[in-house]
């Protein structure tokens, strides 16, 4: 018999996919409380204060993100709550290491804090790099070991974010493997970033304890992780047809995860959150009951949730309500904790945007220290003497953030290279009050007249500024500096689309329609410009990333990756 | 590259094998301390002080059991680890409600203490059912809600111990709802116990928050189970082709687990241990690579133990080489932290018996509180008129411990049921100093002339005597109560063997070899008595289980199991 105690949702007749069997059946799921308290066959007698008709609807479980960014959004916690919870989402493990590269430590108290009281269960884990690579580049903040082994025992954090100096790791660097251990020695969670890695660099690197990765890797690397046990975390870029084919061909399918890392708010807006990584994975070729469990059950078990992942009684009531079939992954109702958090991909806190809103901290704000900018700034000096020089160039491409090394042969006249015409440029500008500035070419992109100018740049944020003309460039990072940070598009020399960032210039503070449909302005206009990029946001903000192959850009100089050393403008 | 620091040990030319991809794939394992610190290419050049040839060998994660009773080894903590250690199990979670129903949570203590120092790791969970249904038998103990929550919180315990009540879990029983309450406020793993438990009932059992099962199950009820994410785990019973032909059958293959539960000595080292339960799961029709990570990686999961359960740096080095093929599970070499402790099957621990036999606690020994056991004990009086009565018997079966309600007409004359000659009789008596007796008849066996007795006889462990005539019952009691406990087998009216079990009356305080060689003796004396069973250890003892279906017996009364209520002696 059921227990006569009444149960305080009734969500009849829908049909329940299990992560476990993949099998889908018709039954009526009770909850009380945060609860699952029923799985029973439909219509069995129940009495229950509200009813939902899940009558033409999948009903799986709420989505668990294991690998995330919450200011990859542009919006703060709980405007990413709203945003998200609508697509199904209702766990994530955030690594706030972008605001904590420009805030420290009190900006991931002030996240932690900003989400607290969503029904999303947000739960935290502690920038391990922070800066990125040490050394390299200016940042707003240092986190040592002890700042980190402090964090790790506030409430919330579960985890170390992702180790990505895995260069360092390998290398044995004495302030990473401190960094490690303190997380070891807390049992927390070790993520880890180490895209190609492999034999006995990875061997070394596994042998911290980190053991996941996240990053997109020659699917031989791919497979020889997932034979060392190495949680495979698939993103969208990730999810590409000989992968899964690699994948379904081993013996077992290895136990793996879909993350999304990082999305920007229009994307979760118009394309979806993790229900649209399951759709894609679909797409990739992995059977929907596959993606489903890496979508729940599997993220749970990494983030030792067992409260969670699967349908039935005693378990967490985060349940998504699916439209369709199971492949197309279209969330119609959401309810987490037991609550109906959004319908039809809208949730109450998005309809009054104030909740959405709650103010930034001090120190969150007014952290874009830099002079106004002027044309003669992005004027490109050497100590090179007249003629004509060949200049270390990164090439991008239309697909993922690698970045190659080119060269560029540009004329260099009285201490300045002659770039305008010749290239686009990329300017990298401190704003932490630190003089560091670097120029570089960049190749792979067919440009009209413009700009794009940036303070959400991996991981030290720092202003870049790219362009084909020091005017069009200057009026770009004009309007990022006015805007206290952000994203600006100029096209000619007018400001087409600016995306204002002012939580320590990565986070709007609006709700995420508003960030949606700026950050939908600034991908359209770099796009009109011709920066042809799958992922436009991405492609710009992480050619600053020290730790992601091959050739990046800092405040400080040109870095090759691989060896984790700064190189010269010129070859 | 790796590390300069020099490596403990490395075991080099094996093929190791991934319990994430099911490759097989050749490399040398390299290790530090207690974890496992390289997994490189054969011949990777590495220093390190010692060598494993692993040479023809393969090389997996050592088991890990998580559904066991140390107890039903009959062998104690420590002597428990020698024997199984050199099976390849390296991790157990261990629910000691044997010698709990027997001597309360200090028994628990001396447990946790006894195993400590071995190289297995020993997790603890706590009996949940002490006694297993509670005013229908009389047991040594009984612990309290407020007592299991304060266990709880002993150090190396991370379980509630399965709950087997599920009557009264299911009934609503406010003592249960309590004991599960406390355990679930502490985010203790909740190990579950519910034979065929379907539809509604199984629905509020898993509403507690129970959600694994290791008993057997019509293979519909598994397959539910499964489907609503109740983690499955399987011991030799379960393992039947048609069991396996549904799992595979299903979308997806669901986590689960192999576990032994209950297994004596002497199977343990003529059979294995997790070892044989893989041998079998392969014969069932499982794919070797699937039985491995129900040995490895799932249990490891279910315990939340992430540093085991695969083959990887970081991971600890719990490692067995096995001989032959995979599905032979068949382990030639055990290391366990990073130490060699078993070779070909033999622990140090066994060759020096002394350090197997940590002297039992004070209220440990002295445990059988019994009268001289006499030929006039063993008759059975009744309050029934003279005549011929029908009086309701247990129907045994030589394959599992299911019971079924059978009837068997007896004469009656002068307050006296004349048994002899006409049926086997059962006797259980308390023997912890309460009046407690009840006989009945039992079917299903064609026994010569003789006797069994036992003080191991789940789980309150009265004295348990089964028999033909009153002498020979007498004589096998006797035995046992002169040895302080343990089992007897009498032939004709002869003691043939004996297996003292003076640690509570449950567990010898010798070490395996020479329990497994007494307990082999015990199985072939009931074997050559006619007593026909796969399992004639649990087929005895757990006739006294009142939560296992379907009449058993107590030293109050028979018990009707599904109903949780006694039933009177005739139909």
């Amino acid at each position: 018999m059921t227990s006569p105690r009444p149960h305080d949702l009734r969500i009849s007749g829908g049909v329940v996919v299990s992560t476990f069997t993949g099998e889908h059946f018709a039954a009526d799921v009770l909850v009380r409380g945060d609860t699952v308290s029923g799985v029973l066959p439909p219509g069995t007698p129940a009495v229950a204060a509200e009813e939902v008709d899940a009558t033409g609807h999948l009903v799986v479980p709420g989505f668990v993100d294991a690998h995330m960014h919450v200011e990859s959004s542009f919006l703060t916690p709980r405007a990413f709550a709203d945003a998200t919870l609508a697509r199904g989402t209702t766990t994530v493990l955030a690594d706030p290491h972008e605001i904590v590269n420009v805030a420290g430590a009190e900006a991931m108290r002030w996240m932690i804090e900003a989400g607290a009281g969503t029904e999303q269960t947000q739960l935290w884990g502690v920038p391990s790099c922070v800066p990125a690579v040490e050394g390299l580049e200016g940042a707003g903040a240092s986190l040592g070991a002890a700042d980190i082994a402090r964090m790790l025992d506030w409430p919330g954090v579960v985890a170390l974010g992702e180790v990505m100096d895995y260069r360092a790791v390998v290398g044995g660097d004495a302030r990473m493997a401190e960094v490690v251990a303190a997380a070891r020695a807390r049992s927390a969670i070790l993520d880890g970033h180490c895209p190609n890695l492999s034999g006995a660099d990875l061997s070394a690197y596994l042998a911290t304890g980190v053991d996941s990765d996240h990053t997109k890797n020659r699917t031989e690397v791919l497979v020889e992780k997932a034979r060392l046990g190495m949680l495979m975390m698939l993103q969208e870029k990730c999810l590409l047809p000989e992968v899964v084919r690699a994948l379904l061909a081993l013996p077992m399918l290895p136990p793996f995860c879909l993350v999304t890392d990082d999305l920007a708010a229009d994307h979760i807006v118009s394309s979806g959150h993790l229900d649209h990584i399951g759709r894609v994975a679909v797409r990739a070729g992995l059977p929907p009951e596959a993606v489903l469990r890496a979508l729940t059950w599997n993220p749970a078990q990494r983030l030792r949730l067992p409260d969670r992942g699967v349908v039935t009684p005693g378990k967490r009531a985060d349940l998504v309500l699916l439209r369709g079939e199971l492949a197309d992954f279209d969330p119609a109702l959401v309810i987490a904790g037991g609550r109906v958090v959004a319908r039809d991909g809208v949730t109450p806190g998005e309809e009054d945007g104030a909740e959405a809103c709650p103010p930034a901290a001090d120190g969150l704000t007014g952290t874009v220290h830099l002079e106004p900018q002027r044309p003669e700034d992005f004027t490109w000096r050497t100590t090179l003497p007249d003629g004509v020089h060949t200049f270390r160039a990164m090439r991008v491409n239309p697909r993922d953030t690698y970045t190659e090394e080119a060269a560029v042969d540009l004329p260099v006249r009285d201490g300045k290279v002659d770039w305008e015409g010749r290239t686009v440029l990329v300017r990298v500008r401190n704003r932490y009050g630190e003089p560091g500035t670097t120029f570089a070419p960049l190749l792979g992109r067919d440009l009209t007249e413009g700009a794009v100018a940036t303070t959400y740049a991996h991981d030290s944020h720092n202003l870049v500024t790219i362009g084909t003309s020091a005017l069009s460039m200057a009026n770009a990072a004009q309007a990022v500096v006015n805007d206290g940070g952000g994203v600006a598009v100029v096209h000619g020399r007018t400001v087409v689309a600016r995306l204002p960032l002012p939580v320590g210039g990565v986070m709007s503070a609006e709700p995420a329609p508003e960030v949606a449909a700026r950050s939908r302005q600034v991908r359209e206009a770099l796009a009109a410009w011709g920066w042809d990029h799958l992922n436009p946001f991405m492609s710009v903000s992480t050619l600053t990333l020290a730790v992601s192959p091959a050739l990046k850009i800092t405040d400080r100089s040109l870095v090759d990756v691989v060896r984790r050393e700064p190189v010269t403008a010129t070859v």
